[in-house]
């Protein structure tokens, strides 16, 4: 009886539309890591343009700058996050880390039956 | 400032692989509403053979039996919910419901600055 049963959320984010959700956040650390939106993109197989459209939407519908370009350089210019990028993604990794924690707590109860039958 | 920022939870289950989500739910409380699973695929503009699959899928990975099907009659055969999956939709709902309200509790704590700011 070695199968269990587990749960995974998904928390998304939304002003008058989705603006915020794990995707935007894997690609924003990323960028962290890599320091450019160009090598993240291509780290996650997504096209350049569908990462910048990801991002600026964000930054539209949250009303805030994400990501600081810098253009030019050896390496065709580089990316970093703005000190409210940074805060956004630790308000979400906090936010889904302290649901995950509640739910770790209350799952056994409501799913006890069917835990118990696999 | 008549915008806001809000989030969405969404809870899936998995056993070795995903087992039960949001769509599950659905199509379980359409069946609970319209006794039928042709009925409810069909208010859920889901191909029948689509809901058949996800619901055997489910029933396979959580070992137990989610529907009562009765064949023939006028309106060709129905199906009511067993014990165990309206006890499964109640264990889910109450888990989505807790970890929500949970949710409200610390969310303007996690996302003030971003709250302000819109």
């Amino acid at each position: 009886m070695d199968k269990k049963i587990t749960y995974k959320l998904t928390v998304r984010l939304f002003t008058e539309e989705k603006c915020f959700g794990p995707g935007v956040a894997m690609l924003l650390r990323r960028v962290q890591e890599l320091h450019s939106l160009r090598a993240a993109a291509a780290d996650l197989s997504m096209a350049y343009s569908k990462a910048w459209t990801i991002l600026k939407n964000a930054e539209r519908l949250m009303n805030c700058k994400l990501l600081i370009s810098s253009a030019g350089g050896k390496h065709g210019g580089g990316a970093t996050l703005t000190e409210e990028a940074v805060a956004l993604l630790d308000a979400y990794d906090g936010f889904c880390r302290e649901l995950n924690a509640f739910g770790e707590e209350i799952f056994e109860e409501k799913f006890g039956r069917f835990i118990e039958k696999l």
